[in-house]
């Protein structure tokens, strides 16, 4: 196999779509780094698993020798909403730009290479162009064209408002690939409409239009809504390595695949064959395909050593082997005359209520320290410590402290 | 009647529509100057009649005492069509933009008050402008507000393509009327939307919103299609006066009713209702009311000598009285062997090609120093000198000459 089929294949892996295939191989072929783009909201980032989907593509096209631009789109993010009618949307401040781009930077970096990473604002080329500029790049599309793009449609079909402003969002957007001399964008299949008016645009600039290439949404842990902080079905990067742990055990088996697919760097495409039919033969038990995942993701965000702590206390609690002193600790605050057991599995974060924790006290699904215990009158003080359990796979290692 | 209501009366004189009547009966009322916007294309000017309808009521704002502000629309002439399909229509350059002022200057003072008049480019505010700002202007207004404006409805529904730049021209209109701090501003019935969009604009940025003035199209000489030049029916400001006064003398006499009304200052309203009655009752020939409309017109373009001199040589032409003299001569080119008939008339403008020529021949149509000539071999050789007439009202004054 080329040189240039095996990037081919590692840069297809996962990928939703490639806009056009025969353009990104001929400029893989010409043996030169490319400049692979990726636009980034200014707004503070808190990432989860869903947009390393995103930045894993961007290491790979990294590993392959390839320039990558993390660009944020701070010009669009300091004018804020200019219809005044969102206040939650304030206009951030050159201040909070660089604040937001620190976080960015703590959190992308333990996914990219800072060698082959370009950090960029497109308020470097937006700032200082004139009112006239903006009017040209206007001309350059149709109202048609883009009210054809899904969110427009369905709104203006709703009759709902979309002020004037918004049309200029994706040309600014396709703009910075003009500004960048992106030879591919990447994005998610929901920026589909938005990476190609990346292309159009820099033909009309006189350069060769970019190859667009979209990842698809990764599902959350319930391995059917897209990851998203609102529906709680995510693991965030910078969430504890017991907890990335815990979570990846816990997706469905299919899902599994999915997740190896677009999360993993180890396990190649050719192994991930090799895994699903020794699955399908009864050789492999999914259960330790999946440690093997969480451990590869445990590890990219906190390090190899913090990684085995969380399996190994993720061994000690679920299958009741081990060591629970490898879990972490965590501190609850507690009335000097102590708890009863419902209040105290509510207030670790356990279950949701006490009339919940009761019912799962009468099931017999709590534990404390891997035993079974029924008595919701016991009392808990200060000072006890122990590894309470609810259910298989629910538990913390808590220490009682006074209020 | 008060000052305010004579006041209101001028001004709503032939008026299509004020939005509002109270407001700009408010602003009257506090006695300051008024500043009265009315914006022009940065194109080379070629005024007629029409363009005059617009002028003269700036015109009444200025007798009594506000301030006009002829604004010129320079800043998107000198971007030009962005979308690079219409190659006709080139981008202007600052030269081009101050050659077509000084035009507009020589043909509007004509009928504005110099005094009164501010002469601006809306580029004076424009291109400093950043493009951000322009994103917040485009803010201001929804897609589908915009395209309930005609023309956009019309394309829009047709299919034709509309560009986003499109859509910030009447933005960029309406902004105008905020830097200018517009009390009133007026225009043509097909800008009305345009004009409404300052009333938006201004209240966006903390100013009372302008008044609206529309002003009806002007019937060309047919008296039923718009005046305009692609349609032939119009009267330049620049014509000689002797055509002025023939082409208003060749009016309806309803048509006349109406430019009395969009054209005069010297029939009042008072007055043209006189008129009206006087002609109802046959009092009164239509012709000679034309007459006098014809005579203030001349005398508004070209001064009250060369207006006596056009109405004599109408008179001597037209009505076979008085002394041809007055009439302008034309030197007409003709080979040294002279030319016949039919040939000369066409040659000098009269007949569209010989064959009309030798129609209107044969009808007994045409004159030669009020004689009537049938005879189509006649030749006319350089030195000749006479009044050339076809049908009543088409005539010249030549001279022959070799060459």
């Amino acid at each position: 196999m080329s040189a240039t089929q095996s990037a081919l294949d590692l840069i297809g892996r996962g990928a939703e779509e490639i806009i056009k295939h025969d353009e990104l191989e001929a400029r893989l072929r010409t043996g030169r780094p490319l400049r692979i783009k990726a636009g980034f909201d200014p707004t503070a980032p808190d990432l989860h698993l869903g947009h390393t989907v995103l930045l894993n593509k961007m290491r790979q096209f990294q590993d392959l020798g390839h320039q990558v631009i993390f660009l944020i789109g701070d010009f669009t993010g300091m004018i804020g909403d200019p219809t005044g009618k969102n206040v939650t949307r304030k206009p951030l401040t050159r201040e909070d730009v660089a604040a937001n781009a620190r976080t960015y930077a703590d959190q992308v970096f333990k996914v990219l290479d800072r060698e082959r990473t370009e950090l960029r604002f497109n308020s470097e080329w937006f700032d200082p162009m004139p009112a006239a500029d903006m009017i040209r790049l206007a001309a350059q599309h149709t109202v048609a064209r883009m009210l054809e793009r899904d969110d427009f449609a369905k709104r203006y079909g709703a009759q709902q408002p979309i002020a004037i402003h918004e049309f200029l969002y994706p040309l600014v957007q396709g703009y910075d690939s003009v500004a960048l001399r992106a030879d591919v964008e990447l994005g998610g299949t929901d920026q589909k409409f938005n990476l190609l008016m990346g292309r159009g645009l820099q033909e009309h600039y006189g350069q060769p239009p970019q190859v667009v290439l979209t990842m698809p949404l990764l599902e959350g842990l319930d391995g059917v809504a897209k990851m998203s902080k609102s529906l709680g079905n995510y693991i965030g990067i910078n969430e504890p390595a017991i907890d990335i742990v815990t979570k990846t055990m816990k997706i469905g088996d299919e899902l599994t695949w999915r997740w190896i697919d677009l999360l993993s760097f180890e396990i190649s495409i050719g192994e991930a064959a090799e895994l699903r039919e020794a699955v399908a033969a009864g050789q492999l038990n999914p259960r330790d395909l999946k440690l093997r995942l969480a451990r590869e993701l445990a590890t990219r965000f906190h390090g190899a050593a913090a990684a085995e702590q969380a399996i190994a206390g993720w061994h000690a609690v679920v299958r009741g082997e081990g060591d629970t002193a490898l879990l972490p600790l965590a501190e609850v605050v507690v009335p000097p005359e102590g708890l009863r057991l419902p209040a105290l599995l509510t207030a670790a974060g356990l279950t949701a209520s006490n009339s919940e924790a009761n019912r799962k006290l009468k099931e017999n699904a709590v534990r404390i320290d891997a035993q079974v215990v029924v008595d919701a009158q016991r009392v808990f003080a200060p000072g006890f410590e122990g590894v309470l359990q609810v259910g298989k796979r629910t538990f913390a290692r808590v220490r009682l402290v006074a209020a």
